[in-house]
């Protein structure tokens, strides 16, 4: 089993969705990550809280065998995202981002961390995404995401990490971005000639594949008869897929990274089913078990 | 083997997408529905054409061993639908349509027809569709295609067909406006409720989806670098999932309707590459293993 090292954001989200809202709920790419990822194996998390993040949840975190050593406290207030989903719940609207301590985040890692054999670089400025990149030893494997901010906003420095990474991890609207086509194939066609050896693109509701050498895999999303809040739903997935390569010491090998992109899919499931990471936080071992054996019952030809 | 009788448009079409135009181009429910079955079954068509239908077309589906002896020749012009794409395939946008001898289309079933195992009610009037259900003698499947036009404008009559049929096959908005929720789980939950024994659900790109007693299956769609025109890629997909179920006489069996569904988005994949049924009417029987093969590929786990 290897360890993975995630850095990301720890942040409170306001959130209006069809099914209600929360206020100043506890998020942030590194929060679901970490969370989702902890079910496959042991999580380091690198992040930045303000003084009023609530240190019981940072006691959660370790409660569950992660480390947060990498969690640096600044002065000021924790990053605060606010946004909307209205009926498309594939499409976050954003009211306001406050970057607060996020807007002077300098990663680093601790010296525990540098040894880990997998490596998930969260949705962050792709500047700090190759500032970590550069600190962590010799990684099996190392995962990115990205979003549309800094596709457009910070084009230049994220193709500079994509060729030093295994795995890039988007949504099919962020490819089309990336890849500068309205086509998602030849998109994703273009984005793998920018050095990813490896493409998990991720589709909502309608679930997800990955293109790795030209050869494709892809899965549906559980059937949910009631959704709640997307959000964090792609970090949870990217969690299962990471975790459960790093449970089984996997290097970019298709069979398993297509068993990878079944538990990201289960693992996603919890979280858009509550706010926050309420559902998600509850997940045992035997749920994980039962939504695998349905996802497989869906996809068995024979 | 069995032999299917279906019910639907014979038309001529003038579209445009971001790939092109073409005017008065053929096609039509029952078109694409022939073409796309009789590579696997014996197929029957009943429909209406015009005094402007081109003969020679009339000869080509008997070329193909389809039977067209339930096509009326009736005064007066063709079916004809003028229609759009943008960005999204997914998404016609129809600037007019002459319905033309279709207004006073009166279904008749040729006494040869009604032995047929098979029939498939391609997109008309509900009140045709259910005439024609009521000439046919004893199918082992009949399965239904609608969409929002009649869903809103003839729903009272749709909902008395549903309860007579054994598959419906629709999209994901049809099945959102039919089951009134925009939960397409909980739509189809209650779709089912009305009647109808199996449900094919349509993605489009996303690929498409079986219910049947609470049991899914899901397939993605074949990954496409070029997208030309998705018209008739529905009715393709239609042929080829009843195509299949007659070509192995099954009834309501989920294995062999899952594989019916890989066959059905196997030959859409090819209505969707060129105008019109131009790369359909290539398809053979190499094509056909060929594609089903990489699309099974592509969802096998191991």
């Amino acid at each position: 089993m290897g360890a993975i090292v995630t850095v990301g954001s720890l942040a409170f989200d306001s959130i209006q969705t069809p099914a209600g809202k929360v206020d100043q709920a506890l998020g942030g790419s590194a929060n679901y990550f970490s969370i989702s990822a902890s079910n496959f194996a042991p999580t380091k998390v690198v992040g930045v809280v303000g003084q009023d993040f609530p240190k019981d949840h940072i006691e959660y975190l370790k409660s569950r065998g992660i480390d947060t050593s990498g969690v640096q406290w600044a002065e000021g207030k924790t990053f605060h995202w606010q946004g909307e989903y209205k009926d498309d719940m594939n499409q976050a609207i954003t009211h306001n981002t406050e970057l607060n301590v996020f807007e002077h985040f300098d990663p680093k890692l601790p010296e525990s961390y540098l040894g880990a054999e997998y490596l998930f670089l969260g949705n962050i400025d792709p500047e700090l995404q190759i500032h970590v990149l550069e600190q962590i030893r010799s990684p099996k494997i190392i995962a990115l995401d990205s979003m549309n901010f800094w596709i457009t906003g910070a084009r230049e420095k994220l193709l500079q990490a994509l060729p030093k990474i295994d795995i890039l991890i988007i949504n099919d609207g962020e490819a089309r971005l990336l890849g500068d086509d309205k086509n998602l194939i030849a998109a994703i066609e273009k984005i793998a000639q920018m050095g990813p050896k490896a493409l998990v693109i991720k589709q909502g509701e309608y679930g997800s594949f990955i293109m790795m050498e030209g050869n494709f895999f892809a899965t549906p999303a559980l059937p949910l008869r009631k959704l709640v809040d997307p959000t964090g739903a792609g970090d949870t997935f990217a969690g299962g897929v990471i975790g459960y390569m790093a449970k089984n010491n996997a290097g970019l090998d298709f069979p398993t990274m297509k068993k990878a992109l079944l538990y990201g899919t289960v693992m996603s499931s919890y979280t858009v089913q509550d706010f926050s990471i309420n559902r998600l936080k509850e997940v045992t071992e035997n749920d994980i078990a039962t939504r695998y054996d349905e996802l497989m019952k869906m996809i068995t030809v024979e």
